[in-house]
């Protein structure tokens, strides 16, 4: 029955088809939208504006969450719709496009949207269009699978469509925690103090005048895509949970550790997963995606909370998981991103952040987003949110890609997403790199000792030694091949050098 | 009497002279000494050290606020003594040797040093050095003119030497605000809503028994070093003030603004001197550094409230506002560098930052810290704490060096501290980049046109278009080419062209 899921009546009179809905939107809009890494994005609206477009071309500026599933980035570029597009996206459509400067991409610190966008150094907000799993007699929009930057952009919008999606089970309703920052100059701290604390409300206050639209669907979330852990990343794993060990038996962590975060990808996931046959118990995540490694680790009886923004899951673990929800429950919060990657609660909580680097540099400087130092993979995303102010930044990265002829260790990364003040771990399979408290000329020996792969170790430990002798200084380098390796695979399609 | 500045008689036994206190300190030892950009530094313990060194080779980790005044860092470079050094200096002397690599120096985000340390991935401390004003009858040390990172160096070390300085007003007592965060995993929000918030004690609690040597100096603090503004400076005040302008005139700000942070160097006193004749009133401040135009902005009726972690005049200034300090001090408050400093506050109260870059690229990336990419110039301090979590973050800087054979805006700078995430707005004589909401390509675009000298400018285009059209991406670079300003400049002395 609709009146489950519309539980306000003067609103049933507002469901109407994505066609219609998406007239709401014209040329010119900002438009935020729901999603946050495939979870809980607007599904029907975004395509029926692409479907308009055919026949009548316009642009919008797109915000959401973070990226979007369903091929709803690929649908908007294909049709020309995008113009602007900020703070994530993950598309390969897209990003082709953006990389050709044809769609603007504004790529940016997860948590920081919605203050531009609150203090209207952006903006403003025309139409938000928010996937809901039901809206509360007052008029409140309980959100599905992620939060996302949703309450904001409703809250803020002049019109709101929502896509009531019947497709997602009714259990998600008490899951989220939708807290709002108070309004400067009056801002009073973020209560959380833990990942378990829950400081505001099951759904997203708006004045139900705004609702201007309602599109029921069912179309589910697209999963996440899953590789499953390797020789290579579980040597990661393992070097991790040794060193957290080591820290442990040094009496800096208990074996409870601290709220962690990882972000998205193989290698991260594979660092959770390792975490089942870890000594540690009674583990919390105060993260932004929760992925099939949580459900594991809490099926594993390892983990006792998780706080996060969306829930992004395979096929296989969607399936297991999402008809058990009410199992899952108590441990699980869903947060506004702003909360969930807020500087004042992960510096708050001190969390271990676990990030996945593209490059690092022998000095610890990470490249995050840009292939050869121009063009853009997905974005930041809130690993500098997490990096900055976490207990400890650590970033993980294979040693190789293309079969060896990519170092991931290189002299000078061409795009410094995080430097060298905020990445205190670097692990690659071949081990890790303690940072902390070390210059930057002892932070390139480790690095280039203990992370390297063997086969560029000594071409990297050359061109430190150069830069010390030749030129020196805090951060030696040698400017004038400092992108050697860059540009030796570009010519050539290997970083190394043609054998002699 | 010395009893009215050491209210705990049985301390009166401690007292003795510098060179009996530095015998507390042996080889090997981490000390932490107080002093913030000059203000409130150890003066004689640190000078008696190098002293011993002549006879008796030794050395040690330095860990203080941040820069040092009375050729402090210089003495202990040459006698040898320092070994390693954290967070932030700013002397010459010492520049050199740890360029040579002769010293580990570390270079960190202000705010984080004292967390490093508080959860042991630092130190531990070994003896503290703190300038204080008096001691109060339970053992409080009240500092003088900065806190920086005083307070939990006394809390966290073994041993604490006071260095009680007579020659600082008694009236500095009562304007100090002691807040230490409290322990995680039970740590609370830190209760500053407002620059004039006071939560915490005048003095830092420790326990008297801790406190080893006493040793009375009376020593001032080295004075700022000030350029009066020029055509330059005054000009990029004149930038910001018109922007801030537009902002209000927009409604994104009123005449207040929003609470205020500035760097040192004479770019950002010209922008803050600026600010008397602006229509701007009831100004705050919450920084880290209070210089002389925070005095100037406090005699033309034009600032309300100046929160920070040090006070560090020129002598003229010194000279006039130190006896008059009770004027001022209702509208005063020194805090410890890590609340000052911390991204908590900062993003709660949303302040507009304004610091100097050492180079900014056409992408508004902003290297603050290494020349060529390689050479230490003084430490990153707090700009990143500030940029990183500011309502606003503005960078300023001329738009030439050295006659002209330095472009200050350059295709890509040797090294980033603060990357396109976290730079908003970028200023120069020639005019202000306003950066919030563009993509890479747009940024480009508006920082070449408004920020480049002219004598630099169609070379920065003719780079960037190439980039484009040649290589193309989110941020198209030539990366064979990018530092081909810098190279030249290095093999030439200038980075321009030879005229054809």
């Amino acid at each position: 029955m609709l009146q489950d899921r519309i539980r306000l009546p003067a609103l049933l009179d507002k469901v109407m088809s994505p066609a219609e809905a998406a007239l709401l939107i014209r040329d010119g809009m900002t438009v935020g939208m729901s999603g946050f890494t495939r979870a809980g994005d607007a599904k029907a609206v975004p395509l029926a504006l692409a479907e308009r477009a055919a026949t009548e071309p316009f642009g919008i500026t797109l915000i959401t969450g973070a990226s979007l599933g369903n091929g709803i980035d690929e649908v908007l570029t294909r049709s020309h719709v995008l113009k602007r597009r900020l703070p994530f996206q993950s598309d390969r459509v897209l990003r082709a496009a953006l990389n050709r400067g044809e769609v603007m991409f504004i790529d940016q610190h997860l948590s920081e949207t919605v203050e531009l966008l609150r203090s209207r150094q952006m903006g403003p907000i025309d139409v938000a269009v928010v996937e809901a799993t039901a809206i509360t007699r007052e008029g409140g929009i309980i959100p599905t699978t992620s939060v996302g930057n949703s309450a904001t952009f409703a809250i803020l919008a002049e019109k709101v469509i929502i896509e009531l999606n019947i497709g997602q089970p009714a259990e998600l309703e008490g899951l989220h925690d939708i807290y709002i920052p108070t309004r400067r100059p009056h801002r009073e701290p973020i209560p959380v103090v833990a990942p378990d604390s829950r400081v505001g409300l099951p759904f997203i206050p708006i004045d139900p005048a705004k609702i201007a639209a309602i599109v029921v669907t069912e179309r589910q979330d697209s999963s996440a895509e899953t590789t499953a852990p390797d020789a290579e990343t579980q040597a990661i794993a393992g070097h991790l949970i040794e060193f957290l060990s080591h820290e442990v038996r040094k009496g800096r962590l208990t074996n409870q550790l601290a709220p962690l975060q990882a972000g998205i990808g193989s290698i991260a996931n594979a660092v959770l997963h390792g975490l089942i046959d870890s000594p540690f118990h009674d583990l919390t995540m105060y993260s932004e995606v929760l992925q099939d490694s949580t459900f594991e680790l809490f099926d594993a009886g390892k983990l006792a909370f998780a706080s996060g923004s969306s829930i992004t899951l395979s096929a296989a673990c969607q399936a297991r998981v999402m008809p058990e929800l009410r199992n899952y429950k108590s441990r699980l919060v869903l947060r506004p991103q702003e909360v969930s990657n807020h500087p004042e609660v992960l510096r708050r909580l001190g969390v271990i952040a676990i990030n996945t680097a593209l490059e690092c540099d022998i000095y610890g400087n990470v490249n995050s987003t840009h292939v050869g130092g121009t063009h853009m993979m997905n974005g930041i995303g809130g690993s500098g949110d997490f990096a900055r102010n976490a207990y400890m930044g650590i970033f993980v990265t294979k040693s190789l890609a293309k079969d060896g002829a990519i170092s991931r260790i290189v002299p000078m990364v061409p795009h410094v997403d995080h430097n060298e003040h905020d990445v205190d771990v670097v692990v690659t399979e071949n081990g890790l790199a303690d940072l902390r408290g070390l210059a930057p000329r002892e932070r390139a020996e480790v690095i280039i000792a203990n992370c390297t792969h063997p086969s560029y170790r000594e071409l990297a430990a050359d061109y430190y030694r150069r830069a010390v002798r030749d030129h020196g200084g805090q951060t030696p380098h040698l400017l004038a091949e400092a992108y050697s390796w860059h540009l030796r695979q570009e010519a050539t399609g290997s970083m190394l050098p043609a054998a002699e």
